[in-house]
């Protein structure tokens, strides 16, 4: 597509402006529907209602799905139930089809399923029963099925018509006449011996190689598994092993890249979803509740040095910024370590609390020993005495084991708690770090005056 | 497969002791590659020696590629030219055998390719010419290309014989007789037209719509396209659509998933690839970097502090740590936002440094005379008197200002240079804004107090 800039944008502006409608479904038609989602949401609100009439009716699913979801939802509030129904909602798969309905509110979606054909309406309906974060609310029924017992001629008429109704094909599943699933049949296998009339299905495919989720699993273990065994489609299948549905690799990907920015937003202080092109307010907004823990943290801060004698003892005070600071940075490394190692889950054996806490205490006893011989050689080079430097070196030490320690500790608590541990990275541990940090710090201090 | 734990571990372990080789060779049989490869990834050296040799010789290399890589590089020193080259290589995808080839040491590398057959030295001494971080350096060659005026017969015998060295078959691509890429041929469409044996392979592919990528390339393109447009493989072509390779999904959520966790830990102060399995110097060697950075920037604090007459106006010293946090905290968020647009690279207008900067000191604004109101009050309320409330309501102010605009300031700086942007995230930025924030704030103290 041509490069989208402002100057492309503009162009598109001027053309609804003019009403130029030949030429703009011209345009439309030539573009991916992920392109179109994309000029949509930088366009503003009555632009988006003008140029959404002239996008095929068949297309408009696929840029829905793509849109932003702000920009979504306000399109939306302008369609009628039947619209939802007829032009977005059966042209979409049915896991697409459920993250549209799930957006709207309670009542409209109700109205618009209404809308749908019995089939698509109960099929629906079955995939909206399964809860957020499971292996069904991932899938979609979409899929080609053939019996065991079929002729091949007879699997590739019946493959046909089913065909219709699948995008693209990634795999044939074999069923018995219960539904539960045996296999798989590679197209490629099929494609090869499909001259033969007498064949059957059960001659051909590859029996008990196929890798299947149940659907009430949870959706980490569905990214774990398709990308440990590199699965472009991945079978659902409920206690009977009867199949359900297919997971496919996109929704995976969708689903990885949301898990990561969550964490890296969370480890950063951001909160709510936020992107560099939100409104200012929305950009102040996901910041502010972390600033406003950073602020409290700071008051106490202030209480804590305001309860030592900092006027006896003045120059304490130059090297408040570095406890803090290490506390800070040493907390936050050792969690993002936690974190990460639960969200590969690779690692089951490590997510044990004591020898992580052992390992980590190992850790960070090195590089404490190493930080704190430093520190008291750059503050005796630069004089500042020995009595300050011992102070501040000790408390160095003890302030990095701790941080390191409470680094860790959270994030595998929350974890077993079922709360996202990625909550207690960023500024959360920071901030709680730096008040330990300084307690830590002063209380040797009084120890040393002592 | 058995959950992968201690127990698990402990009965293999011992039946290596014991040299069970009928019960291992039977217990391997009946794991995945990538199963294996996480057991052997936790075992000790001599433990991996003996239980490779009991691995079916046609999975060696698939196990291979799934290891961690120093437990991969281990293994390797171990084998000769000709194991690598025979076992490994040859039944290893060519992207894949290119990575294996790339962490032998350089004269190892030309020895083993010495010892492949002729067509698969030069595949792989081409793919290797390919500069890492473009799409050449994804691609693999196995990939089933028809010509346009092939009967479907003829394409089918043709494409029997390809197929052999090609494990999945994601799409069939159609070429002229110059080898340039014309389009796809849906697998679908061809089984269901495939008993004609009079029509030609032009009357039945998608013309036109296939995307393709450049050889040259940065992957990162690669990753947008197939994530944007739901691609599971994507034909890369030289600058006259030649078609030369193909790149599949499953390469692509590997690399989305090392940028993501690179990232990740950038801003978490970890550098180097670090695993909470890694050993206490490796976890150790991760940390330290950005630690000592963070001791010198403390020192660098305690300088600042020191110029400060602290000891005329020793109560300044209770806000120090709020200053600092603040600045650390306002510095990362931004500098997050930044590096996360690039990343999604959705957003080309939002890199424009201007635009950026003003939004962001709008932001910043906003923020910061919030959180500077809210500590005036505090500050006022729990009795800190006028003079030290207002000037760390003023220093606040200007502190959160600056570090959003450096927070903003150094990614795209970086990122203009064509160094990682996501370096500025994380301890770099915080050190940072400590200092300057002291200097805000006892700059503004100094103002007050004349």
């Amino acid at each position: 597509m041509e490069q989208l800039n402002r100057e492309y944008l503009d162009v598109l502006s001027e053309e609804i402006a003019n009403r130029k409608d030949d030429l703009l479904r011209e345009r439309m038609d030539a573009l991916h529907p992920a392109d179109i989602a994309d000029i949509l949401d930088r366009l503003d609100v009555l632009e988006v209602q003008y140029l959404w009439n002239l996008i095929k009716t068949e297309e408009r699913g696929d840029v829905l799905i793509e849109l932003e979801e702000d920009v979504r939802v306000a399109l939306m509030a302008n369609l009628s139930d039947r619209e939802i129904a007829e032009d977005l909602l059966e042209n979409l798969d049915s896991d697409d089809a459920v993250d549209v309905v799930s957006e709207l509110p309670e009542e409209r979606a109700a109205q618009v399923i209404q809308q749908l054909d019995t089939e698509d309406r109960e099929d629906l309906l079955t995939l909206l029963r399964y809860p957020e974060g499971t292996a069904g609310a991932l899938m979609g029924t979409e899929l080609i099925r053939v019996e065991l017992d079929w002729t091949v001629s007879h699997a590739i008429r019946e493959m046909r018509r089913q065909a219709e109704d699948v995008e693209t094909v990634h795999s044939v599943y074999v069923v018995n006449a219960s539904g539960q699933l045996l296999g798989r049949l590679s197209l490629k296998r099929l494609l090869f011996t499909a001259n033969s009339t007498k064949s059957t299905i059960g001659d051909l495919f590859d029996e008990g190689n196929t890798r299947t989720v149940k659907v009430d699993e949870p959706d980490v273990t569905v990214v774990q598994m398709m990308k440990k065994y590199d699965l472009v489609a991945l079978p659902v299948v409920d206690d009977h092993n009867r199949l359900l549905g297919r997971i496919t690799i996109d929704d995976v990907v969708d689903l990885m890249e949301e898990e990561a920015e969550k964490d890296y937003q969370l480890a950063s202080g951001l909160s709510d979803e936020v992107e560099s092109d939100d409104s200012l307010w929305e950009m102040t907004r996901a910041r502010l509740p972390w600033l406003l823990i950073g602020l409290s943290g700071g008051l106490a801060g202030a209480y804590v040095i305001g309860a030592f004698d900092i006027e006896r003892f003045p120059s304490m005070a130059l090297f408040i910024p570095l406890i803090a600071a290490m506390g800070g940075n040493v907390g936050v490394q050792s969690a993002a370590i936690v974190v990460q190692g639960l969200a590969t889950g690779r690692k089951p054996s490590d997510s044990r609390l004591l020898p992580r806490l052992i390992k980590e205490f190992s850790v960070a006893l090195l590089n404490g020993a190493i930080c704190s011989a430093v520190i008291l050689g750059a503050s005796l080079a630069l004089g500042y005495g020995w009595s300050l430097s011992i102070t501040v070196s000790l408390a160095l030490i003890a302030v990095i084991i701790f941080a390191a320690l409470f680094g860790t500790f959270v994030p595998l608590t929350l974890d077993r708690f079922k709360i996202d541990p990625a909550l207690a990275t960023g500024p959360f541990i920071t901030t709680a770090n730096d008040i330990i940090g300084l307690i830590i710090y002063f209380g040797i201090g009084v120890l040393m005056a002592a």
